[in-house]
């Protein structure tokens, strides 16, 4: 067993602190998502495998987990099944079976497990928990500016503070290309090029482009108004196109729509790009301090569900990248949820242990965290070491003679002070001590 | 899509109402473990395969999910993990994985999804929730009886009012063979046989035991004094027997460290039996009216975890049928809760669409559940047949002659009543009347 006991490669056990720490910041996030009407979705751990193929791209599909077909089948080697690799496929799955028996707009929020089979590394795992929010059904700019606004409300649910939302959109960007003359059949790799302006320095960047194809002049000109602190050339330039003017006020509509967001939470982020062939409207991606990468990202992407085999809806969403702020933040934060005993019960006379799990009775009854001493032993220096390691707030002590006497003893374990009560008042007095 | 939207056989998707229902049940049982210092594990959903083959017998090991190997091993069609067919076989690898990093005793509970490849059919299905509780590393009584406790609590903090814990005890058991004289090689299949006496006349019972070649006198005896109200009989028999005795210290044992149930809620059942190769002490059995076999069941089973891979501990625990439960409660239970608008927002002016977005801030700060109109229609009543659907409690209604004044207009969905407000008064108001 020595070699085979470790959790599967790339996935974790959760041990009690872990699960509190986790626990506690999904329900932050739940909590800010609900209070935009976002309904809770839970779809199966695996989906029909076809539901799943071909919607990833090839690379993709090399890193769904796939299930075997069962009993007379199995030994063709073959599979059926396969757990789920995000949280938008099953939506779109979701969407197609139920149809108009779902809200429309349907505003669903999803946070859970999905699992990959990629290579595991530093903070790369194969069953990792998502967590989305969509709307489907609205074309509306507010479903664009609710997906920001509660996003910025989980993110600071979850105790970030400091963060900034870069916003474009997909309009702006081909309005980019029309105004700076790039042409058409260089467009998508020029975008991805200019993405990599917040990485790598703007000479690069325009190395890049030129390598690419495009004129030397043209690619300073873009580099140097993209990298410009703020947007004011950029902003000229898309004024000249079409399409350019389309995505600044697609741009402008949603800044003024989230003009309650603190001050400088929100940017227009022209060199930002984000999946070409997924994204339609405006897009977004949010960046905090210490943080490598984004941590919550997204945008409209008006023919996707049709795309993963749902009804052709326009649906815009985002997504908090929990697993990447749960890995970032100590495991300190976790200390103060809710671990710990509120009372730890020793035992030290089997005739008195009715009495003490009918004291444990009315303690739990009370919503109080109660533990009684299962070990074998019977000294009290023992025990009380017992209950200090369950950092245990109270200690009760029932011995033959107190049992006798009809009394117990309560220590106090931060201050080691002790107090002898009546059997009979000890819950009342520890469900006011320690219920507090 | 038609065919293939459902989700995968077996499985469910669990919309907004079920998952409240189920979420809330799941809190339930959770705080009623955590008051007994038990602890929440969470372990991957899948395992290693060699992990959990051979631990379910031939026909468990059918029903197992295996996923395929990646990559260039795909082809193979040999699979190398599986899918968690319950949460004890991973709980004896989590005790083999942190070995002594873990508390001693360690307990623990897990609540969480488990698949088994069985035919679905009603009210059974191949992803489904297990919740246990579990006790590794402690030979206390005191251990058995808050299995016992937790597991009542649990129930009862599910809402059954109206249930009956049997218990019984292997030693026990065993005593009851020596007292009625049943030779060794026929134990086993006579303690089956006992196990029907819930479903089957005692009649039927006594041919069976006949049949498996049992002495009619003895058969008759033991299925008379076994179907008996009282277990007076029982206990004499079991009195004059070294195991019977052992049995019914247990039993009795367990009857006085949980004495503080309410009347008729525990009872020594000595025709139960359970699992034979599994448990070694006391054993128990929860049924309750309208509930069609146990919703809760466990006991002691001392070798059970070393059995399975891990050390050699001693441990009990039980289990709560929460899918049999929550599928037998109507869906009704789950209307009230946390479902439904607390405030609807409509959308009839664009000029106001930022000041309704920070209205929505304000009162979404103060923990109110707040949707916006997402719909393409700008008429007054198709908004409020929205707010309607949505259950809200309150509708805001501001459009440009109200944006003008400064002023909102409130309708309460309930009665129809409507006022007008300053907007700068309007979160204050609604939060005072929406937020209680």
């Amino acid at each position: 067993m020595a070699q085979t006991a470790e959790p599967p490669s790339g996935t974790r056990d959760f041990l009690a602190a872990e699960v509190r720490r986790r626990e506690h910041a999904f329900a932050q996030v739940r909590g800010a998502f609900e209070r935009y009407g976002f309904e809770p979705l839970q779809t199966p751990a695996f989906e029909r495998l076809e539901v799943l193929t071909g919607k990833y791209g090839d690379e993709g599909d090399k890193l769904i987990f796939k299930i075997l077909r069962r009993g007379e089948h199995e030994a063709s080697g073959e599979a059926d099944l396969a757990l789920r690799y995000d949280l938008t496929v099953p939506l779109a799955r979701v969407v197609a079976t139920y149809g108009n028996r779902l809200p429309m707009p349907y505003k669903r929020y999803a946070l859970g497990p999905v699992w990959r089979a990629d290579r595991p590394g530093r903070g790369r795992f194969r069953e990792f928990t998502q967590c989305d929010l969509d709307t489907v059904g609205s074309t509306s700019p507010l479903a664009d500016a609710e997906t920001l606004l509660a996003i910025n409300d989980g993110l600071t649910a979850l105790g970030i503070e400091d963060f900034r939302i870069e916003i474009n959109s997909r309009q702006a960007l081909y309005g980019l290309l029309d105004a700076y003359g790039v042409p058409e059949q260089l467009g998508g790799r020029v975008l991805i090029s200019l993405d990599k302006l917040d990485k790598l320095a703007p000479d690069a960047v325009a190395a890049e482009l030129v390598e690419r194809g495009l004129g030397a002049d043209i690619a300073a000109g873009l580099v140097a108004d993209l990298s410009a602190e703020d947007t004011d050339r950029v902003r000229k330039q898309l004024d000249g196109t079409e399409r350019g003017r389309a995505g600044l006020a697609e741009v402008d509509r949603l800044l003024a729509l989230t003009g309650s967001l603190p001050p400088g939470r929100i940017a227009f982020t022209p060199r930002m790009v984000r999946g070409l062939d997924y994204y339609t409207g405006p897009i977004f991606e949010v960046s905090a301090p210490g943080f490598a990468g984004s941590i919550a990202s997204g945008g409209r992407y008006d023919g996707l569900v049709a795309s993963l085999g749902g009804p052709d809806l326009p649906a815009c969403g985002g997504s908090i990248g929990i697993e990447r702020i749960l890995s970032q933040r100590g495991v300190e934060d976790a200390e103060d949820i809710g671990a710990g005993l509120d009372v730890a019960l020793t035992v030290l006379a089997e005739e008195a242990e009715p009495a003490l799990l009918r004291l444990a009775g009315e303690l739990r009854g009370a919503g109080l965290r109660v533990g009684i001493y299962l070990g074998a032993s019977g000294k009290i220096a023992k025990q009380l070491k017992w209950a200090n390691d369950q950092r245990a707030r109270y200690a009760v002590l029932l011995g033959p003679r107190e049992f006798a006497e009809n009394v117990v003893t309560v220590r106090d374990m931060g201050s080691g002070e002790q107090r002898q009560l009546p059997i009979t008042e000890a819950a009342a007095w520890l469900r006011t001590e320690a219920g507090s």
